[in-house]
């Protein structure tokens, strides 16, 4: 067992949604809570400055990437992962299962989020692009099989190298390799992977033998029995914390169902976390259904395509809750970005200004959009804690316009 | 006569260095001082709080890029460029005369900097690079004639232009037209181009009526006489600034000389600015035959290219005081950029973690090099400050091993 402890402080009654303290090593994390994505050790266009000013508690950081730059044995010799990107808060990896997905199945499928588009500044990088089109991942009983996208070198990521990998990188919670179906694989191939990741699970369990938090994850598709299975599963061993993998099916009906098949079977004093999951609508409904912890890389992924968050009744469902800063129809606009929010970018600087950053290919554009759109999420997720522990959740969410 | 106000503060008795408060419409600066340029209203990779930590006084915009991209009226209508970039201390513009340089004969002599490299994000997109190369500018005596960078439309800036477009983005500090002769043109080419660039300053001079601060430019090459007439002329004018304009020869020697010809004409009491220069030995050269003002895009650009600065013993005369990160050699160094060094980013970040944000094409990398090298110039300007109020300069430049 890993140095973990939760404690749920406040439910609301007429749902899951529920507010939680979570200890880890380096501090404590008020739920539910957005993590933001530091892939390669940095949330990308934001300083560890920018992320203590905007109060994020927990950031999640990307065993694949950072295997094989600047690899495990570096950040190891470098003191680990907080102290290498000077991080004080506490700090997650994930297990690499997911790059088995968007490398691999993700790929051929067309579903994966990497086979449909690069933004930000290695998408311009034609070489980069070409390189990681044609690499795949394949998966055996045994582990992933990986192709580098840095140098096409391969690479074999069992479960126990996956756990000595995130041991060396040193988070405060980490994750077991596990196979993240694709919503096209059938329910045959899901089985099977199933049964595979449940093996890999228990596996990584008896390796780990550091403490750091590690977190089972739930898989199973689109199906009821795979899911309730993975869900039983997973909550009867010893986990600290517990995930929840996709693919969640094709719709936001399929997801909502495959929630409310899962939570009944989880325990109410392990932290619950979707992993991957960042839209403003999928994450009321998620911390309605109980999810404790989310992360995505949308805010700043988004940032860098030059979408900006807005708060209602500007952002909507529809759109959102985003819009093109890029648009010329903000050249001459001096408002700022949401006037309903308080963030340093808003304060100080005006669409137009940023429409003009965008426009001019100036680095500042990704900061400062970053910036605005990771105090987007995290603010929700202050007020979504705040409505919880008034009782007021269902109130929210319905004020955001989400039925 | 526009709103400036310089008072000599200290002086060195073995040669010209002193130091001076400056005062413009937005605030009081130390002088000797460099300025962080901001072409596009932004100092690449880094915010205006990263500047006002930094303790930059006084920025530098470029009039050719703001009025192609978003346009002088655009900034006009948003309020200014104090507002539009949201900087509340003293900001100057170019005239575009260098780009007339730069974008023409420059090209054409293959010694404009834009000619022989592109560092940073624009480098990366090919048909910015494609557009550049092809586009080139005209002198004639009513003006200078552009190809716009961004779209290739027709550009004519006259001196009245300038200055219009100039109160228009309303800095504090602004420049009057004039033409950068090449260091390859000859002396019937410079001395020529010198007379117009003397009628369009006294155009400039004469069309001008805001309480703007106008500094006149002194040119005349590589030529003892047309430097000399030159530094009279513009001294001989009521101009409330006067900056020294290059081409500053083909060596180091030239520089020295052309400084040491123009220095013994300039009023005490005027600002002297010597445009575009920013190498250390070179600010060293110019403090102590009187520069006052420096602007230079070398502290980010370098920044840029992975290039960071470091004082002496490491930095030195040879290596121009900077370093590559980029190298391999600092994977696991766990140490600052410098040693010496007491900013933010070497309190914070070690030499392994820069090298790892520039090695994967993070943008976290150009802020933080940005950063460190703005620092080490304003830094270093302290520095000299400090030393020639206390009488040693020339004990400083000999500790930096400046001969």
């Amino acid at each position: 067992m890993g140095y973990l402890k939760f404690k749920v402080t406040a439910k609301e009654k007429k749902c899951r949604a529920r507010t939680g303290i979570l200890r880890l090593r380096h501090g404590t994390i008020k739920t539910p809570e957005l993590m933001p994505v530091a892939t390669k050790a940095t949330v990308k266009a934001l300083s560890t400055e920018d992320l203590n000013e905007l109060n994020a508690q927990l950031l999640i950081c990307n065993t694949y990437h950072l295997m094989l730059k600047p690899g495990a044995e570096t950040v190891e010799k470098l003191g680990g992962l907080n102290k290498f990107m000077n991080w004080k808060k506490p700090l997650a990896t994930d297990s690499g299962g997911f790059q088995a997905f968007s490398l691999g199945l993700g790929m051929e499928h067309g579903t994966g989020k990497m086979a449909k588009y690069f933004p930000g500044k290695s998408s311009q990088n034609p070489d980069t692009k070409r390189r990681i089109q044609k690499s795949t991942a394949s998966i055996s009983d045994k582990g992933i099989e990986f192709r580098s996208v840095y140098d096409n070198s391969r690479q074999f990521l069992t479960p126990e190298k996956s756990i000595r990998i995130q041991e060396q990188l040193g988070a405060d919670l980490i994750l077991v390799l596990d196979e993240c179906t694709s919503p096209l694989s059938d329910k045959a191939y899901t089985k099977n992977s199933l049964e595979r990741t449940h093996r890999w699970a228990k596996e990584c369990l008896e390796i780990h033998n550091t403490d750091q938090a590690l977190a089972g994850i739930i898989q199973g598709g689109q199906w009821k029995d795979l899911r309730e299975k993975s869900a039983k599963y997973i909550a009867s061993l010893p986990f600290d914390s517990i995930a929840i993998g996709g693919s969640l099916g094709k719709t936001k009906a399929d997801m909502h169902k495959i929630l409310d098949w899962v939570m009944p079977h989880l325990p109410e004093n392990k932290p619950r976390h979707l992993l991957g999951i960042g839209v403003v609508e999928d994450i009321f409904e998620a911390v309605e259904r109980g999810v404790d912890l989310f992360d995505c890389v949308g805010p700043t992924r988004m940032a860098r395509a030059g979408y900006v968050y807005t708060t209602p009744k500007e952002g909507n469902v529809k759109n959102k809750f985003k819009y093109k800063i890029t648009s010329s129809k903000y050249k001459i606009d001096s408002s700022p970005i949401d006037k309903n929010c308080k963030c340093k970018v808003c304060k100080n600087h005006s669409r137009a200004y940023i429409n003009h950053l965008f426009n001019s290919n100036e680095l500042l554009a990704y900061n400062l959009a970053s910036y605005h759109n990771v105090h987007f999420f995290l603010n929700l997720m202050k007020d979504i804690r705040k409505a919880i522990s008034e009782g007021k959740f269902l109130k929210l969410k319905k004020e955001w316009g989400i039925k």
